[in-house]
């Protein structure tokens, strides 16, 4: 099998600009990869390869035109299957959604499509984004699962399928897959890209992309945005109508979080070679005993995985309350066992987990005044074997309970598999962490270990 | 015609316990309106007569059993039809979606039927509880408009044929129909009740109640509360489980707001007895000229409409646009364009709007130093004659622009027409609101103006 290779839009706008490849040559290569990979990876729960054709053509002819609708006029896309669209059912890995089809493009689709990007197909999802795998495997290892929720998308995307994919992230949805298949994930800041027409309603979930490169994420995110904005009342994804240049950050905060504990010690090591690489760009990485603000931070996020499920349990005592009503036979036990967490809880101990969120959130933006940016994994090892399981997201949900941006780059691998780095950033400060990213990415390379 | 007479749910709970009266005998009482008044008011979009009988069967042997399941535990209510309910039809005032049925219901609704509530109809709502109005009729005078978006909530309420209505409020809906219909409405705090599965997504909207008294409206949404807390990531409705006692607030800030130039001398005449009888029970009545945070407020209170036709204007680009992709002739004018003011505005252009309401949101907590609470018209007059219009929110707006709470109260009468006063409370202290209106009742007693 020939190495998944992620397929960039952006790095293609030139060859475009100048005739030298068109959109629909650029599908066609990634139907080309779907025709030859989809029967076993299964990424996809739709598909529009027709639309999808003629959309490319129409792109072709407005790059010939000179007269492109965006940088992403022509990108072909997969949308999370939580994710509302017009043409496609969305059925949120659940049989209780079994062909249902709304009939309306979610903010975020419409606003692709007004860009000028193809919706290729609606990609696997766990059930309701949460926890029961989809059937999608790995395309760097069939025998592994390729994370979740947004498994879909994370192994479109990564073996060139797909130019990029939207997820959602609550926990660890885009953060871990992309680590898992070799691609680049961005969760935005909290509220960064209008989730209307979403089944995603929890106060700390988002909407983020999976992308090739920086670049085409952050294309993709801010093509959305300036159509769309952000969830209403929050300004959306701030920043440049391209990908920020790379900055020196004028140092990173290595965290210190539950994850390591069981990182394995591969793992540990293609993040030691990381931070070690940064050292040598002169950049200062500072922890815990560096810092005071760190270490009080790094105190308090050992609670972020029990206070996010309690959270999230709460916010889902609706709609689940309803899916009981119609067909309990039809939902996964995790997602009735959840919903009996809600059900335990009173609104006031739901209150009083989002005061201590903030209460964390607030140790978090101390940090800033001492750190550019965080950098840790973003898992604690490759994809695990196996597809009953989307792995753990011990590493990812520290920037979800956080509401801040987090990106995860593909630097390493580990016997030939993905792993990713994670950066986080300060809330709102998305832009400063494509900067600080790209540097990083620049620094470090590529890690290979054995 | 005999005078509208709303029905008090949570004045005949003692007789519910001593068994004196039972739930399915109050139903038929609110159904036998509905057989006289329907017809002419028509405040329904479906009505669910036989499954609401049965429902409050199942509530009286509760009650017989000395174990209701709540305070609300058969309390016939009416859901705004832009909010989801498994058993009817959603249809939002737009034949784009006439007979459409989302199979489930809103968390609000799922939280009313868990508290025993019985869910007897939807009811009319403008066009996406916008402006186009529906056909529903003012319980006071066939001729004239009931207000809206929240119409047949109001309506129904008004004239007893329900106990309490579910609505929501961007711009008036709540307070205005409320005010023309004689009841109380109550739109809490931003975030207060759970929109979940209700069409009503922008930053500054919010889902209230409408019913006969504040111990109704109160109840009614406290009941919610606890079952299905505020939007994710808000407290919720805070406050005791029964309404709040009376407490007489050390100040009352008189807001002179833009409306007051459009509010009839009957109307004013009505406001001054009001503050009179405020005045004479011992509470200091401030004003712009008292007081320097108050000016502040009223003079940034002047870009209250703008700021929220603007606001919500980009907040609806989707799913307007989504709409307009269906069936453009199945929208009214005004919905198509608040979609072209939406396609001319920037996301930075949005993002200076919200700015610019955070600072009117500073500017208006300033005053809670200086009064318990604020104080003016529901509305500028009684209800309008004519139902193509619902009437002008310039009172009900700035509670909505500022995401604090609200509160009108029947206090007055003008030609025998309802006419609220409008009690304004700070974010989170709903119940304190509810403390002040419940001391203003009891100080005003009824306005009649002839």
């Amino acid at each position: 099998m020939e190495k998944p290779q992620p397929r960039s839009f952006a790095q293609a706008l030139g060859a475009f600009a100048s005739g030298a490849d068109t959109p629909r040559d650029f599908l066609d290569d990634c139907i080309d990869e779907i025709d030859e990979r989809e029967g076993d990876i299964q990424a996809f729960t739709a598909l529009q390869l027709d639309a999808a054709r003629a959309a490319a053509d129409a792109s072709t002819k407005r790059w010939e035109e000179g007269a492109p609708l965006s940088a992403i006029d022509g990108m072909p896309i997969g949308v999370k299957d939580v994710i509302e669209t017009a043409d496609m059912p969305t059925q949120m890995g659940s049989p209780l959604f079994e062909g249902w089809s709304p009939g309306f493009d979610s903010a975020s689709v419409h606003a692709l499509r007004e860009a000028g990007a193809i919706i290729v197909g609606k990609t696997v999802t766990t059930e309701f984004a949460a926890t029961r795998p989809g059937p999608t495997r790995n395309p760097y290892d069939l025998t592994r699962t390729p994370g979740g929720s947004s498994s879909g998308s994370a192994a479109a995307v990564g073996c060139g399928m797909l130019s990029g994919g939207l997820g959602t992230q609550v926990v660890g949805s885009i953060i871990r897959p992309a680590s898992y298949c070799g691609v680049v994930g961005f969760k935005p800041s909290l509220g960064g890209i209008n989730r209307g027409g979403s089944h995603d309603y929890m106060s700390q979930s988002c909407q983020g992309v999976l992308a090739a490169t920086l670049e085409d994420a952050w294309q993709m995110a801010i093509e959305i945005v300036m159509r769309a904005g952000g969830d209403p009342g929050h300004p959306g994804l701030i920043g440049p109508p391209v990908a920020p240049d790379a900055q020196k950050p004028f140092a990173l905060a290595f965290l210190e979080t539950p994850g390591l504990e069981v990182a394995t010690s591969s793992a540990r090591a293609a993040l030691d070679e990381t931070l070690e690489s940064l050292r040598r760009a002169g950049v200062t990485i500072i922890t815990r005993r560096d810092s005071k603000a760190v270490a009080a931070l790094e105190d308090a996020l050992h609670e972020t995985l029990p206070l996010t499920r309690q959270i999230n349990a709460w916010e889902s005592r609706w709609p689940l309350n309803t899916y009981v009503d119609r067909d309990v036979t039809k939902l996964s036990k995790g997602m009735v066992d959840r919903l009996q967490e809600a059900e335990a809880m009173s609104v006031e101990d739901y209150r009083a987990r989002i005061v201590r969120r903030d209460e964390i959130r607030a140790l978090f933006a101390a940090v800033s005044a001492e750190a550019a940016a965080c950098i840790t994994l973003s898992a604690p090892d490759v994809a695990p074997v196996g597809i009953e399981s989307t792995g753990n997201p011990i590493f990812a949900v520290q920037a979800s309970l956080l509401g801040v941006p987090a990106l995860t780059l593909p630097l390493a691998t580990i016997g030939g598999l993905p792993l990713g780095m994670q950066l986080i950033g300060y809330r709102n400060e998305d832009a400063a962490l494509f900067s600080a990213a790209s540097f990083v990415q620049g620094a470090v390379g590529g890690i290979a270990i054995d």
